[in-house]
């Protein structure tokens, strides 16, 4: 793998959210920026000059035309989600191999039409949760999955807010019902349920019912939303999601000997490492006015930021698929699908009165 | 004030709770322990020794007995939840001021009973609450009612979970429906509760619904169970008690402007002084790769216990009646009782298979 080349990836569309992911891409080992498109070339310019792109970078004045480019193996695509259907399944069938932003469709419906164009074209699909990809989401799975730290998973609470500011509120591409129509739901949401499922393993929650409580713009687009989710083994959970509220993103994981809290799971307090906090067999002293075993915390040191070690894993996927032959991976497009699931669910508990829907037989 | 004989307490009933609580009356300044009453004279006298009682205490073989004694001003009340009410109403119609553990009552019907009894005695009526007494708990309420630090509430979860033993889910009174019915959810959902109302300045929520996922043993008493709050001016909130997972007791309160979390509200770590976590307009840094304005700690001390300070509140009431001619405080009870109507209404959700319950008119 030594010599491989770095896997070239092209940037199709100038979002806010590609500044961070370029310079994770600069970032990454194994990756190099090898375009970038907009449907203004001027703008694409603009963002490869103000992002350090290298000389060599292509700058594309059109998405079809960085679809062409043979030498990008991947695209980033960080477009409005309604435009993902049509987009990911174009960059397939051109043999691009896909990291897509988050939400990853409209509905599952539309992602699975992605999952099968790239399976049609053995390219690698990968969603844009970031956090997944921080190593300090491999010891929280650690603990959750330890039997006698922290037992069985009994309930857990997710939770990822944001003051969004009034030009947010008036003009953002996620307050739009054409452009990104799930709003808080799909944007914040989706880390939450992202969180949910990794505690339960991935499977799919049996019931999800939305909370009362939740508030629309005129359009329709949720702005702030809750739900609660249970699984056929007694595990419960609950979420919740807001473009109206302070900054917050916590996790509380409490199984049947530990528990598991963190306080910045989606975008970590510093960057150069990140905390969370576990205990087990906590009880109250004898005379029950302090606790034996409180909360203990760890720190998980990262060299990489956890949107570059997002880069360096996709890159090492395309990379075996390209250099060794292997098969596209299919956990990252499975949790993608699982995770829209949940989030077109909470969607339609919501759009018929706060109903219980039933995932069973997903 | 100054001169004041303390207030006399007696103790009805020797529940485990009552040896924390006869602590609290040793080290409360304005109250002694003037009496405990058990079914049991032997019991009784037990108690009394190895809980370091005064050899002025009186020893009653019978909870009429204690009712009838002229040198008791006050009853705590730790009996089982099913006895409250008559126990409750008999020493208020003896004239005795009432400090009743948790849940006050079966239902608010029972307790209604009891607050109508109080009034016509002119008697105080509190509940066994700790945690509204501990300094910390106003130092949270300033936080959460400081309109540029914390804003407007939108979010509040609350949990209160603990592993309960085996032993204990066999034979403690908290799951036997004849004795404390309301199991988890009048025990530890209580607090939970009392959490989100104390951030939504004691209004009551506009609906209340279980979620889907209960646990119940097989006599119907609630071991595990959650619920989703709303309220009329758009709060939402979200609680979970259970007696089957890790020993939890979390809030997290998002505003508009700021977040609030505590990681040990009910009993907090250590005696001698209890912390909280506040953040206001955290934001990211240009890159979104960092927080800007993260949670900061703070530590509140107290000399006092948070169960000495309540009997010290509870007697300071007692005493403005008895030396000032004060009128009881109608605070306490009027707590206790929004407190049982959402605990009725999550109940009554949970029975009706998680139907959606409205407290709109009361």
């Amino acid at each position: 793998m030594a010599t491989d080349m770095p896997i070239r990836i092209g940037v199709m569309g100038c979002a806010e959210i590609a500044r961070k992911v370029s310079r994770a891409i600069h970032l990454a080992p194994n990756a190099v920026i090898a375009a970038v498109a907009s449907r203004s070339l001027e703008k694409a310019k603009l963002f490869a000059s103000s992002n350090g792109y290298p000389q060599s970078a292509k700058i594309h004045g059109s998405y079809e035309s960085i679809l062409e480019d043979q030498e990008v193996d991947a695209l980033y695509v960080p477009l409005p989600t309604s435009l993902h259907v049509e987009w990911a399944i174009r960059a397939a069938e051109n043999g691009k191999h896909i990291l897509l932003e988050k939400p990853v469709a409209m509905n599952v419906a539309e992602f699975d039409k992605i999952v099968a164009a790239c399976e049609a074209n053995g390219v690698q699909f990968m969603d844009g949760t970031m956090w997944a990809h921080h190593p300090r989401t491999a010891k929280l799975k650690e603990f959750l999955s330890d039997s006698d730290r922290f037992g069985q998973l009994k309930n857990i609470h997710c939770c990822f807010s944001f003051a969004a500011d009034e030009d947010f509120l008036k003009n953002d591409i996620r307050v739009k019902p054409s452009l990104d129509g799930l709003g808080a739901l799909g944007d914040a949401g989706w880390y939450a349920i992202r969180a949910t499922l990794l505690a339960n393993n991935f499977e799919l929650p049996k019931t999800v019912t939305a909370s009362p409580g939740a508030i629309l713009n005129e359009s329709g687009v949720i702005l702030s939303c809750g739900a609660s989710l249970s699984w056929e083994n007694g595990q419960t959970a609950t979420i919740y999601c807001s473009f109206l509220a302070n900054l917050t993103m916590e996790i509380t994981a409490i199984g049947t000997k530990g528990t598991l809290r963190v306080h910045d799971f989606v975008i970590p307090f510093q960057e150069s490492g990140a905390s969370f906090t576990t205990s087990t067999k906590s009880w109250f002293n004898d005379s029950v006015t302090a606790w034996v075993n409180p909360p203990s915390e760890h720190m998980v040191k990262t060299e990489l930021p956890q949107e570059a070690c997002m880069v360096r894993e996709f890159a090492r996927l395309v990379g075996e698929i390209k250099n060794n032959g292997a098969k596209p991976n299919g956990f990252w497009p499975n949790i993608s699908r699982k995770t829209q699931l949940v989030v077109d669910a909470v969607k339609e508990s919501l759009d018929k009165n706060y109903e219980q829907i039933s995932l069973s037989g997903h």
